[in-house]
């Protein structure tokens, strides 16, 4: 395991921050987060992409240019040894000098190993539930995880597997994670407002868009829960089927047929892509 | 200048967190902050009160005893031979395994030389803007101050000190301070729902009560800019004088009666206490 930080490559477990760092002070920075399959980053140039955006975004200055950021990440899954690593590129407010104005961003890369969702778990789907909320500068991939994080207990309590915000009866997004349903006249909606658009998303976007009808607009709750098929999206979960929600079973509690058959064409285009890059 | 991390003291330049822990990976962890004069803590009872009240309310299990806590503040006091200094006592969701499920917190604290505001400040006032926003969670002292951060730019770009949220067309408070007006009818009043609830506020709550009728209730938008006199308090900045919202002057932009008398007041107890405390 290895990391970077500012100007050098380090073990990942010398790789620590100042406490006047503003993520610790006022949880300030932000993130993004791929991972690699036999050694190769998977949709790398949409990571960097979002990367790169929610840095402006967030008025933080990115001092390395895309093709030396690039560089690092290469060296630094090389020197990981990782197969199958999860990439996480962080910029932070910086050292601040009263706590409270950004100071020149602390750049951190770490390459772990990341545990990504099986077939099994693909088959059993997830239990959800719904939880009234609204994230703050929602387009920007922020280290703000301040409600997900607090609502676990809730999430035990009532063992559910993960929660979908939503605010105004409309749904937006699972705090890691896009949702996606299948209408009963077989269209596909994802929400398009207030969320963070995730590149997994993006992916099954363009792939269903050669299968059948795709929209981006508001879901309210009632559309959500008569739904035909409901599925969730995300980088280390590619797609899992939302088989309970608020305790009532969706469908027949299995993974639908559009779900399943997203599932699979995704997984091919993740060997297309290993394959077009590695050639 | 001192620092204490975990269960030893050490130099405030060495005190490092692993970018493991969720404060960086989430934003998820809370914190304090109080001030000393002539190396006594003022109204540390209240600070540690509210710090062992947020731990409890984000599920951060606190180790330490409020003696054992007490006695650390007061070696690091020592310690750090400020006579005046800034303790910030931060408790952050710990060294995650996964970047997202809290582990043992880790309990940091420094001190350091901390800014106060003057005289000449009291006597200028701040120029403020109003922005429509809702912190999460606004109950417990979190570290999440990302929109406070975000808004940094706009603050400079509308020369402005500071920025007063509202939700709704009722205000709440400023990112780092309470807010307080004084109506026509001579009545002190200050938001009471989804706010962070000030020291300085609760002692100024009190000098008021024993010279006008206070009140704790919502305050629309238009009380505020039609109110009489507007101030703002908080650790750092005791009572600073509001004079102008939105480009627009309240009163005649200087200090009011009532405002001025409280700050007056406010300072004896702060000497009264540290007479108090120190005999």
């Amino acid at each position: 395991m290895a990391a970077y930080l500012n100007n050098q490559f380090c073990e990942n477990d010398k790789a620590y921050l100042h406490v006047s760092d503003l993520s610790m002070q006022r949880g300030y920075g932000i993130f993004d987060f791929f991972r690699t399959e036999n050694g190769i980053p998977l949709f790398m140039e949409d990571h960097l992409n979002r990367f790169y955006a929610s840095a402006e975004a967030m008025h933080l200055p990115m001092r390395k240019s895309r093709e030396e950021l690039s560089s690092i990440i290469h060296d630094l899954i090389n020197k990981s040894a990782l197969t199958e690593a999860g990439i996480r590129i962080m910029l932070t407010g910086g050292y601040s000098a009263d706590s409270y104005h950004p100071a020149e961003p602390n750049l951190l890369i770490t390459c772990n190993p990341v545990k990504t969702s099986t077939e099994a778990d693909f088959e059993k789907g997830f239990s959800i539930i719904t939880h009234e909320h609204q994230r703050e500068l929602p387009h920007v991939k922020s280290i703000n995880y301040l409600m997900a994080v607090w609502l676990q207990p809730l999430l035990k309590e009532k063992k559910a597997d993960d929660l979908l915000y939503f605010k105004n009866n409309i749904i937006t997004e699972f705090p890691r994670s896009n949702v996606f349903i299948v209408t009963a006249s077989n269209t596909l909606v994802t929400p398009l407002n207030n969320i963070l658009k995730g590149i997994t998303r993006k992916n099954i976007l363009s792939i269903a868009s050669e299968m059948m009808t795709v929209e981006e607009r508001n879901i309210t709750v009632d559309e959500l829960l008569n739904a035909s098929e409901v599925f969730l999206t995300a980088t280390t979960k590619r797609i899992i089927p939302i088989v309970k929600i608020d305790g009532r079973i969706i469908v027949n509690g299995k993974p639908g047929i559009v779900t399943s058959s997203l599932y699979q064409k995704f997984i091919e285009l993740e060997k297309s892509f290993t394959h077009l890059v590695s050639r």
